[in-house]
C-alpha cells in the first residue's frame, strides 16, 4: 500500500496535533479516531506501540466522489495514521489515487491526494520549526 | 469498487441496528460512525439521501495485519454503509479483498471476507423474519 509517510522527530501527541491542524488548512475535517493500541489491547490483550487512525473527510472531494458512485462510501474517509517508531512518530495519510484506481474517480483522487501531499509537508515543516 | 450488497425493504435506522447486531455476531466492533448526510449538509449545504458509513474491526484480523505490515491501518477499519434507496436501504459492506489486493493479506483477507459476507446475509435474515 503506498501512502504519503514520513517520519517526524516529535512524540506520537505532538505528531497527532500538528497533522490534524494541518488536514483542516487543507479542508479534511477529522471525523473519526480509533486508539488502535488501546482497542487491540482492550479486546484481545495485545501490547503494541501506540498508534491512531484519524478518519480524514474533505467534504467537497466526498460529494464529488458520492456523486460518481455512493458505493465509494466503503472506501471513505481518508485516514491519517501516526504510530510510534524508534526515532519519533511515523505519519501516513492515505492515497486516494490508491485506495480509488477505478479510473472515474481519477481526477477527485487526484484532487484529494495533491491536498494530502500538501499535509504531510506542512506536518513536517509544523514539527521542525 | 466490489462489494457485499443487498438491498433491503426497512427503513435505514432498522437496517442500521441489524447491521450492526449482524457484525457484533462476526466478531467486528462498530468502531466509527460518520453521517454522511448530515456532515454534507452542515459543511457544504447539499442534500443527499440518508446515509452512515460505519467503522467495524474484528480486533484479531485487524492484529494479524498490522503484524504482517503496520502499513496497513491506513485502509482500517472495514466499513459498512446503509444508504435510503428507492425499496429501502442499501446495505454494503466492504470486500477486504479489494481493499487490500496485496497478496501477503490474501489469507487475513479472505477470512475477514467471510465473516463479512456472513454478516451481510444475517443483516438480511434478521430484516425479513
Amino acid at each position: 500500500m503506498k501512502a504519503f509517510e514520513a517520519t517526524v522527530d516529535a512524540p506520537i501527541e505532538r505528531a497527532e496535533v500538528a497533522v490534524r491542524e494541518a488536514l483542516a488548512e487543507a479542508g479534511f475535517g477529522v471525523l473519526t479516531e480509533i486508539d488502535v493500541a488501546a482497542t487491540l489491547k482492550a479486546k484481545i490483550g495485545v501490547d503494541r506501540p501506540p498508534m491512531k487512525i484519524l478518519g480524514a473527510c474533505n467534504p467537497t472531494f466526498a460529494h464529488q466522489a458520492l456523486e460518481l458512485d455512493p458505493g465509494v462510501a466503503v472506501l471513505l474517509p481518508c485516514n491519517a495514521v501516526v504510530e510510534e517508531v524508534d526515532g519519533g512518530t511515523r505519519v501516513s495519510l492515505v492515497d486516494p489515487r490508491e485506495l480509488m484506481p477505478d479510473p472515474r474517480f481519477a481526477e477527485v483522487a487526484q484532487g484529494a491526494a495533491e491536498r494530502l501531499e500538501g499535509a504531510l509537508r506542512e506536518t513536517e515543516r509544523r514539527l521542525t520549526t
